[in-house]
């Protein structure tokens, strides 16, 4: 994973011509960026624990497994948001950890809590690095030092009950890895997110992540049936049916705790048998609206592809729903549906029966191969707009049906007005019987200092997302960008209540501090 | 509604000679028991509030909606498990309320518990009255009263979006109710559990109730998408969208609280379409594990039924899925599918191919009627039970599939070996891709102390169930009759958040203490 941006570098994408042409002659982009700063140049703070804390990890894991170089040190610094991204390019290290450790086990992770919460060291659980919500800048405040707790060494499957269709895994997994590990059985979890190539599934479980194929498969939280889990006051072992009366539902009170209320172990997922068959097209609407009321159809009275996506007139203009071919997109609202498993044929064509008796008209299956093709680029074309001088971000929210136009309407007003001419694409990806998914993405100009203007654009966004009743997360998560917002959508007593519960559990508050917890 | 038994008294039913035969020759049930007693004999500890209290009450809620009468607290007094209604036949009304006090608003409950956390007068919420868990039976310790807080005045349909398909409801609304409004409008909820006669939104929720077409319309926590709560330390308001990554979900820590978090003032849920046809059928397979194996082939790779029940042998065999025709069942395993909405015969013969497939032989929808006619009866008919001398109870568990065969066994022997030779009887009624519900009923003659025996009968399953890794309730909720188990299930840490989130949002601990927190 590149440090200062997304993925293999081997991947990296020259901009296509178009793409150039539209920044300059749209946004008024001129000036390329400054190259990212070498990773032996980025500035980091002094290792703050001192030697006999590093041995006192060292004696719980293993010397190998307590890392304090500048490169271990950089490649653990902050998420893959813009603003982290920009601070990196631009050599900030100053959100770097002091030393990285790997505990083995779930053992060893109670010992390293308990051994953080003894010298007042914060612990930030790392999965795959790919937060994009400040989910891994801890808050330094008060501590001694900060680690982090990289759980790449908690990598196996441990388990396969195919009469119970659930397997168990390690929460370091990262999601190719554990695609290719339930293969072997015939299985799949079917959970594609856009950072399927590098997030692990504890990090899955602890932001609520969900992937492009959730109409189908469900949201990862859907997936989850059991979770072990390590705090500094112990271990919780939850799940022991599907679902249960027995009180309120402990494993919803750790899924989203994004690190705060302990470090997730073991997961035991449900899994699905691998799709016989794959097909993906796309169909044209006339306006956003009536695409919205398409998808809307399907998610009430079905049938409900495994894929659904919408993207509004501007998405469809500038082609981001198709990546490879972007700058040549279309007119009208782009949806993109598709069908896996069994019985696809004829699922495909209930479906198209209802999507043509509400104005769609059909593409074939040529957009959605190259929606297919081209779902996890998005992050390396952002690297490439970054370099070309652009900055380039993506927000998210969620609500009920009858409420959506008027939370598309201000959250588009709030990014239009805070950034002069930015274009602004959204898109529906995860559909529910109740509400929908909107997700945005900007690219406009950057100016001198763009954190500070990406951190303007998005604090007008989170008030309209706020003022205009949505989530302020449909699927990124809380991190710290969204802990103010978070503390309005759940107000006073809702915040009193995580604190109450983050006491108990972390009592002396190392677990991921600064994040989440209003 | 009975206040010593089930439902409208002139619905009370006979028992038919086949089932006295069975008794007799079966169990050796040779006595009817004595008479219940009259309400005016109920013997009931003296109303423990100073008149000042009652006048505080009333100034708050009004003085009609403060009841301190003798039936008004007799009828207000435990739930309706079998030991419940025992107590009651036998005139022992020492967990009667001191008062009964009905607001009518969110701000009157928010008064009313902070006038009950002043006075440290314990507040146990009251829908329908008809826990089967001990959750109406708060603990009388530490406190120097104890009031009902009956929410039949909190009864409207509040709002009806039909775009998001989302009902607003207060709490007090029964189900019947409930289904009338919403049919006026062609919708449902589809919540269908036996208590539906008497029920009420709220305690659905506050429960974690499951119905029997969870298959198709999904449990009740699954229909909730917003709540709103009041509690001693203010209001919470709850859900913003269908699904979220802003954090826990706070929803699922209300979901199963059972009134010790809060008193649920608001609901909006999930709604469906009137299906337009209905039709259950029976289904024969030769035992209870092949019948099992088809079902979760059903639940796993589809189509899934809307209702999907499975009788073992000795439920079949005394014919208690159809109560009409109790004492006439048949040899193998009643299996009950239900298909409702839309495309009935084409899921019906996908579903048929299956289950000929798996060694089901179909019985037409003459079974499938017969338990539909019946599906609210058997509360009525323990009744009958309980006045012939028999003791009748049900409990139940769910667990993953793999895990259900040695669940099933261990429950079964617990109670053969603690109750002699009763008979016991089991079905599955709630079906998940990872698991399902395992729902046991028990007859056995009645002894001297029949309390005291089914609580030995009770302690044996539940520790059967606990060791055997299934949850304590699937959807009859925790109360005060499985806090110990329940205290197992989720281990000490999972006990301390529970406190510790009850300390936050009550820290005089008067709602409904006792219950559910271990």
């Amino acid at each position: 994973m590149l440090w200062s941006g997304w993925g293999d570098p081997a991947k990296a994408r020259e901009l296509p011509e178009q793409v150039r042409r539209l920044l300059h002659d749209l946004l008024g982009v001129r000036e390329p960026t400054a190259p990212a700063a070498a990773l032996e140049s980025v500035r980091l703070p002094p290792v703050a624990l001192e030697p006999g804390q590093v041995r006192a990890f060292a004696d719980l894991v293993g010397a190998r497994h307590v890392l304090t170089s500048d490169e271990a040190r950089v490649r653990h610094t902050r998420g893959k948001s813009t603003p982290d991204l920009l601070r990196m390019r631009a050599g900030d290290g100053t959100d770097a950890p002091d030393a990285v450790v790997l505990p083995g086990t779930h053992d060893e992770v109670l010992e390293v809590l308990r051994l953080c919460a003894a010298e007042r060291v914060a612990a930030v659980p790392f999965g795959g690095g790919t937060s994009v919500v400040g989910g891994l800048a801890a808050s330094r405040a008060g501590f001694a030092a900060v680690v982090c707790l990289d759980l790449s060494r908690l990598d196996r499957l441990l388990d396969v009950d195919t009469e119970s269709m659930i397997a168990t895994f390690e929460p370091g997994v990262r999601a190719p890895e554990a695609e290719r590990l339930l293969a072997a059985h015939g299985l799949t979890l079917g959970h594609f997110p856009q950072s399927f190539e590098y997030a692990t599934l504890g990090g899955f479980a602890a932001a609520r992540s969900s992937g492009q194929a959730s109409a189908g498969y469900g949201r990862f939280d859907d997936m989850v049936v059991g979770l072990t889990v390590a705090t500094p006051a112990g271990s919780l072992d939850l799940g022991r049916a599907p679902r249960s009366a027995a009180g309120p539902d402990l494993r919803q009170l750790v899924l989203g705790s994004e690190g705060a209320f302990g470090v997730i172990t073991r997961l035991r997922l449900r899994v699905r048998r691998l799709p016989a068959e794959r097909l993906y097209e796309g169909w044209r609407f006339p306006d956003f609206q009536g695409g919205a009321a398409a998808l809307r159809a399907l998610a009430q009275d079905g049938p409900l592809p495994t894929v659904l996506r919408l993207s509004d007139e501007t998405e469809t203009m500038i082609g981001l729903a198709r990546p490879d071919a972007i700058g040549g997109g279309d007119s009208g609202c782009l949806v993109i549906a598709g069908y896996e498993g069994s019985q696809v044929s004829e699922r495909r064509s209930a479906a198209a029966a209802v999507l043509t008796g509400l104005g769609g008209e059909p593409l074939g299956t040529e957009p959605g191969e190259a929606w297919a093709h081209g779902r996890y680029s998005a992050p390396y074309l952002r690297d490439s707009l970054l370099a070309a001088g652009a900055t380039v971000e993506t927000l998210e929210t969620a609500g009920f049906w009858a409420g959506l136009p008027r939370l598309y309407d201000a959250v588009r007003l709030a990014m239009l007005g805070s950034l002069g001419s930015p274009l602004v694409m959204c898109h529906i990806s995860h559909v529910y019987e109740t509400g929908a998914s909107l997700y945005f993405t900007v690219v406009t100009a950057q100016e001198a200092d763009p954190v500070a203007q990406w951190d303007r654009a998005k604090a007008a966004a989170s008030e309209a997302i706020v003022r205009g009743g949505g989530t302020i997360s449909h699927h990124h998560g809380v991190g710290r960008d969204h802990r103010d917002a978070y503390a309005a959508e759940i107000g006073p007593l809702g915040a009193a209540i995580l604190r109450a519960v983050k006491r108990e559990v972390d009592p002396a508050g190392i677990l991921n501090p600064g994040v989440l917890i209003p």
